[in-house]
């Protein structure tokens, strides 16, 4: 499966959130090109802190494969991970991400810090940035402008 | 509750952890004084990546005050944070952190970088740190100890 097709999944995902009055984020995992999780941003549902989209893609992941060591999968989302996320795709070994949007707010990976340049880690994953962004954008604006709205 | 009774609390669930062959990893959470969370290191147990013991007390806490913010708690915790944990705080808005021994591989509050230096976030929590480290030192040196003659 290709960035942008994983992405458009990614997506749809995020469409879920937007539909629920969630912040529209969306995630998807690959091995070996196939999704094997995906998930969410469920955050005020669960009123969970931890429940981005992100960290209930790599519980689904790890629930999948029955390993917390993620080392050979691709993490797709719709918007760059926050510090939060980005920890725990370092946690879950994960070797790629692959971001839609970035978060000059809260991204962890340049957006507003680079968490790839702290020294002393024991894993840093490649990163992919800018795919489907717009489309990405789009979702996050309408909610926005909806909130504000009300 | 003063802190070192409440590391106390957070140093019985290290040793849960440490006597379920998990790196032993205790935390506690407070509200106005008394323990609404507890919980230990439990990635090996559940196979989770994100199972630390202060994600595990986060969820609970969540679901005890039926809140996604914690802007009025302290989470108590024998080990520094890593970068996943800091996050995880961050997004829950806690308050104060009141950690143990400190992490040069991964802590997040000064041992291998400090995330309360990266500027532009809407959260900062105040951070407490030594309280009892010595105890928990003994309990990580031991366990990796055990680890090691296997």
């Amino acid at each position: 499966m290709k960035h942008t097709e994983a992405m458009q999944e990614a997506l749809i995902e995020a469409q879920k959130a937007f539909d629920s009055n969630e912040v529209p984020v969306g995630c998807v995992i690959l091995k070996e090109g196939k999704i094997i999780a995906r998930a969410h941003n469920q955050k005020e549902h669960y009123q969970q802190a931890c429940s981005h989209a992100e960290i209930l893609a790599i519980k689904k992941a790890n629930e999948e494969v029955n390993d917390w060591r993620l080392n050979d999968c691709t993490l797709v989302v719709t918007l760059e991970p926050c510090m939060m996320c980005a920890g725990a795709i370092q946690q879950a070994r994960i070797s790629h991400v692959v971001f839609g949007l970035s978060d000059e707010k809260f991204g962890a990976y340049g957006g507003c810090f680079d968490s790839n340049l702290i020294k002393g880690f024991n894993h840093y994953p490649y990163i992919t940035s800018g795919i489907l962004s717009e489309k990405s954008q789009h979702l996050l604006q309408s909610f926005f402008q909806i909130k504000r709205k009300k």
